[in-house]
């Protein structure tokens, strides 16, 4: 059989798309309608997607509150919450949900995560992030974001103790150390998959490090092939050293894929929403991602200023600084092409063209799989579900039914020992 | 009409009684069936339950593994991932999570139990506890249990900051102190029901007064009538110096009823699950109650010796030990008696005999209604909802049907301004 891409519908709320809750069919409350998650998720479990994805914040997503409210996207469930009521309305699909090593303690985390998992027979997975945004931090007693060399130590540490709850391997006199110290097992039995699937995102140096040592599932970001494949290969080769093999991590890059049936169309749909994004929301969003107060001090159609060295997303911060250098792009215009698909990789055609670039970046070594990102929902899922998803299995690139029941199984990993 | 009485159902796996997993109908892995969990809600709503309650302990349960693993009580569900699985089976009952003010930070616990409150559309309680066991300090990086005093202090606090983001009142500058430093609103709209309902179960004197403060439920323990209405009437006497009115909080103690069609079949019943207490457990299961490593020091057909002063549940220490002296009972006798309902108040007799006790406590001043802590589930809380609550609403004293839609509708709570 030719190998298989792994899908994940990456669900938030309106959309993806910086402007979607301005677009026409926008549903705006979304961010906390059960029953508009419920339907999403029945629709990428009947597509046979992988799992679902969900990211989390805890704080105000933007900067700005004013700009919070016009994006609408500062509103939502918390993820675990979301995903324990998705659990009982699907009975396939993957649960993956994002969480916080820098606001949460690993007993804690271990025990819901498994929980989540029991819920689903075998269907959870953890996204570990270490929280690089400072308005989280000043919701957690922090006087500031933590370096994010000691944000990544923690986050090391905390991911084996996490391990050793799900494996059982936390020996009989537990986990003591200076972060951490947890002395009982988990007051639930061994998950139906062996444990949660770990999912990881940094893309750091010492990000890539971590995910080579402890991921199944890495989810990042690239705009061009080379990017995409350079990551591929570099985090591929660092598992080695981990006594790892290539296979052990799935590397799922987001897309944003804008579709409809003529090329012309699928245009259309994209310039109008393009056309929504108001100056100063793209121009925030951008300084977030920069880590950076506010870019609007400078002149909007001159380029980039110089930027201090980030202790925020590093690695986001040297993808927008590159591709500002690169295609001589003025604020104005990086903001707005960061701020329609958050700077991840955008596709805009018919489903034939959607595929081609997908498997091209799949055949290529650049991608085991996708995280999608519709644009806004559900209208740009269901064209992906509707669209694409034919258009692969017709190729024979991504299945036409489930196989196993757990995660793992979808993902093919290996069941931990 | 006639004063209504408020009803939840206390839901623990396989059952309350601490020898419910040896039951011959038991279901022994209970703790961990969702569909288990999801009839058991069903059948609470299709009664007509105010709520359902779960409670939680970040640990294993008893203090010895291999006591522990003999019950089967200490594998379950974390109780946030349950509850949102069951917010989207159930329409119309309360759902209730005990979560602790020693092992979270309030941010997190305010979003996450009003994203509960968002799913299940106004349906959401906390249970504020400040753990009284050593065995989740040790889990949570602590060096041993802090000072009954000193949780109750943090507590307080905490209960401000998660009211205060619940409420949308913290202020432009957010709460800061040298416990807790929170900066943003939550990334949530306004409860359906204004906030989630607060509930505690506290009843030393410094929880007393948190509760007479803060709380919109109390759930306690009581053997006697008398001792059910003095503390009736000492929490809604507290209530006025806080400028409360007594009808704002809802005392529901706790009862553990046996019930069957005729009186003897109660008893018999009740016998043939007292005769599955394993001595072992049931000095165990004293010991952690009254906070002292292990009676099985002492002879178990002699009486409780001297205790220290408790740094753990306080008020229970005391429970049990005037019960002991007031009794005569010895080491064995008390075990099996707090073992089999857990220091809580427990009826053996036919749905009229249950009524009558039950409308003795209610309209004598002594209880706002009950929390219900089955014996063994299904079969007590069928048999529960078979049999007493017919007869309670034939009595006039419990609802044919909601009327309202959220948790706060059912109580009869006033909305938060």
């Amino acid at each position: 059989m030719t190998p298989q891409m792994k899908l994940g519908a990456f669900l938030w709320a309106t959309g993806h798309h910086i402007a979607a809750w301005r677009h026409p069919k926008a549903h705006v409350t979304a961010g906390i309608d059960i029953d508009h998650y419920i339907q999403l998720a029945r629709t990428a479990e009947a597509a046979k997607f992988d799992m679902i994805f969900c990211e989390d914040a805890a704080g105000l997503r933007e900067a700005n509150i004013g700009i919070a409210s016009q994006t609408s996207r500062s509103i939502g469930f918390e993820p675990i919450s979301l995903l324990s009521a998705l659990a009982v309305q699907t009975s396939r699909i993957g649960l993956v949900s994002t969480a916080s090593t820098s606001y949460n303690e690993p007993y804690g985390l271990a025990r819901t995560f498994l929980s989540l998992d029991h819920l689903s027979h075998g269907r959870a997975g953890w996204n570990l992030v270490t929280s690089a945004s400072p308005i989280e931090a000043a919701n957690f007693g922090a006087t500031g974001l933590k370096p994010h060399a000691d944000r990544y130590e923690r986050a090391r540490e905390f991911a084996e103790v996490v391990t050793g709850l799900w494996h059982g391997k936390l020996g009989a006199s537990g986990h003591d150390s200076q972060s951490f110290s947890v002395r009982d097992p988990l007051d639930l039995p061994r998950s139906p998959q062996g444990a949660p699937v770990m999912v990881q995102a940094g893309a750091s140096d010492v990000g890539r490090d971590l995910a080579a040592r402890t991921a199944d599932v890495v989810f990042t970001a690239a705009q061009t092939f080379e990017e995409a494949k350079a990551f591929y290969d570099d985090l591929k080769g660092r598992m080695v050293s981990y006594g790892r093999e290539p296979d052990d991590i799935k590397i799922m890059p987001g897309v944003s894929p804008v579709v409809a049936e003529t090329e012309a169309e699928a245009q259309e749909k994209f310039e109008a929403l393009q056309e929504l994004i108001p100056d100063d929301v793209g121009v925030a969003l951008l300084s977030s991602y920069l880590s950076i107060s506010d870019l609007r001090r400078y002149p909007i159609d001159g380029p980039l200023p110089e930027l201090p060295e980030s202790e925020g997303m590093k690695s986001r911060q040297a993808l927008i600084v590159e591709q500002s250098r690169r295609d001589g792009l003025s604020i104005r215009q990086l903001a707005r092409h960061f701020a329609g698909a958050r700077g991840h990789w955008r596709i805009v055609g018919t489903a034939a063209q959607v595929a081609d670039e997908l498997q091209a970046r799949f055949e290529g070594g650049a991608a085991d799989g996708f995280n999608v990102m519709p644009s806004y929902f559900p209208g740009e899922l269901d064209a992906f579900c509707e669209l694409v998803v034919p258009e692969l299995q017709r190729r024979g690139l991504f299945r036409r039914d489930y196989e196993g029941r757990t995660l793992r199984d979808h993902l093919g990993l290996k069941r931990p020992a």
